[in-house]
């Protein structure tokens, strides 16, 4: 278990450990999207990993640093999205009970998710000390260990293993775009491009409605969101204590998108991709489509983080 | 070009013929799906095809073996849908100008496709009688030749190609399940079965709004669609006359499915398998949904054939 950032080493150990239980995702392209941004753009496919995102990367890492003595007594989360499956999943897989506290109104395709992982679900009322006292009553009847989502070094350690995979493939990337949530992903994101690219310029993308990390770089400490508000249910969180300084050392800029920008960014990817993906993982594009960032003549790779969308909300 | 059903060696030479102009595509699966329906299911993704669909492949197969004095002069078709978008790719592909007549209410997103393939549009009345005659009226004055979308052997063997593939891959499926439209597809498809595969059983797979193929095979001769209404708008054609018989000797039943039923095959495949298909793709996965075929402990093909789907008009 970590206790400061994941150096080059630490990251190359989460790969090696959670490599027999992850998907090595596709890197996808399109001729079109590379001509309308003149640009060579490689979209790496977190939608396709397990549990249909990247945080199957860090959950399985972070459980697997477990003590087994520790371990077998499960593990806890509080989580309405993708973090909640991926925990599920990781446990069941090591063969051990998982414990996610889930808002009432989460909705019925994470709550089956989760049950199909075998997760042992409680719900409580949809706010945040709400969920945090339920799930400390059930770490203290269960004797769960707490994962958090992202402020923890050995998820960001597992969640970095993406952009690994894509520097060894892609070894000449200029840029990668990445989504900004609670900031696990672009952590993760950071330290590999800087371990294993080449001089690679890292961006952070992020709804004006859920902007706290284009906020707290700006202000040099973190400013939560207080009233986050986003089709992009993945980034309503606010950076994390660890999150924040790797983000202030390695990231280039962060950069805001429009709901509307997301919106025809993930109709853009559906159309002419063919794939799905979650709105979270349309702000990169719908950056570019904002001409937020200059990537002419530029390899730039993009983290599409997810693909567990609520199709009856979305409507294009 | 061909006169009579293609044989196995025909189909062999049409994929040497078109190798280098499509996408070999990839063979997709889902856990959940195989849990769902006790079998072993194996998504043939042609939505991941050039051009969107499985189309490209008959259309490159049928323009490259015109003769080149007549190629020169161009090919011709009335579309809505896929072939429009195939036809004019193929023709880019090799050089020629395509003469594409659409009706004045095709989708937009169709109209675009066509326009980046350099395919020059003629638009008319939507309905048949304006089509044919505004094509007759195309190709007298381009000397252009026409290019049936389904009625044609050399489109046949081209749409065989898919299933060609698919057995190469997978020597031992037990069935094949294939949306009707036109019968293109499900007579290359009911071929190629039969030449490569092991007593490969081939079903056709119909809405129940554009039934004709479900009539046609019961009455022994082809009852076209008088008003078919559905939304797999690549299924509303009726069987053409060189594909009707392939049908009868090969395809061993067609079922038809409910509109409901192929909105929930749709909204499983995006939101399990992450991928986009059109609503005519989602017929055979529907007839699984709705127990219209035993596939238990089979190993069962499906044909995914397009992923060209106009979003503002699906609402899960």
């Amino acid at each position: 278990m970590l206790v400061s950032v994941p150096t080059k080493n630490d990251i190359n150990s989460a790969y090696e450990r959670i490599k027999p239980f992850i998907h090595q995702t596709p890197v996808l392209t399109s001729k079109l999207l590379n001509n309308r941004f003149n640009s060579e753009l490689l979209f790496k496919c977190e939608n396709f990993q397990k549990a249909g995102s990247f945080k199957s990367r860090g959950a399985v890492n972070a459980i697997s640093l477990l003590p087994k003595a520790i371990l077998k007594k499960g593990v806890a989360t509080h989580s309405s999205g993708n973090f909640a499956q991926a925990l599920a999943r990781a446990a069941s897989i090591l063969n051990v009970p998982s414990f996610i506290v889930m808002p009432e109104n989460a909705p019925q395709v994470k709550v089956e998710a989760v049950r199909e992982y075998c997760g042992n679900i409680t719900f409580c009322k949809p706010t945040l000390s709400a969920r945090e006292e339920t799930l400390e009553k059930v770490i203290e009847k269960t004797g769960a260990s707490e994962i958090h989502p992202y402020d923890n070094y050995d998820i960001i350690a597992g969640q970095g293993t993406s952009t690994l995979e894509l520097c060894r493939d892609y070894p000449n990337i200029d840029t990668i775009l990445c989504p900004v949530g609670g900031g696990g992903l672009i952590s993760g994101t950071a330290l590999s491009a800087a371990y294993f690219g080449k001089g690679i310029e890292v961006i952070g993308c992020e709804p004006i409605g859920a902007d706290d990390a284009f906020k707290s770089l700006r202000a040099g400490k973190i400013i939560p969101s207080i009233f986050p508000i986003t089709i992009a249910d993945g980034l309503l969180t606010s950076l994390g204590e660890r999150n924040f300084p790797i983000i202030q050392k390695y990231v280039s800029d962060i950069v805001t998108v429009s709901e509307d920008s997301m919106l025809e960014a993930m109709q853009l990817v559906y159309e002419r991709m063919k794939i799905v993906i979650e709105p979270s993982s349309a702000v990169p594009l719908a950056a570019l489509i904002e001409n937020k960032i200059d990537v002419r003549n530029r390899k730039v790779g993009i983290i599409l983080s997810g693909g567990n969308v609520e199709l009856a909300k979305i409507s294009f």
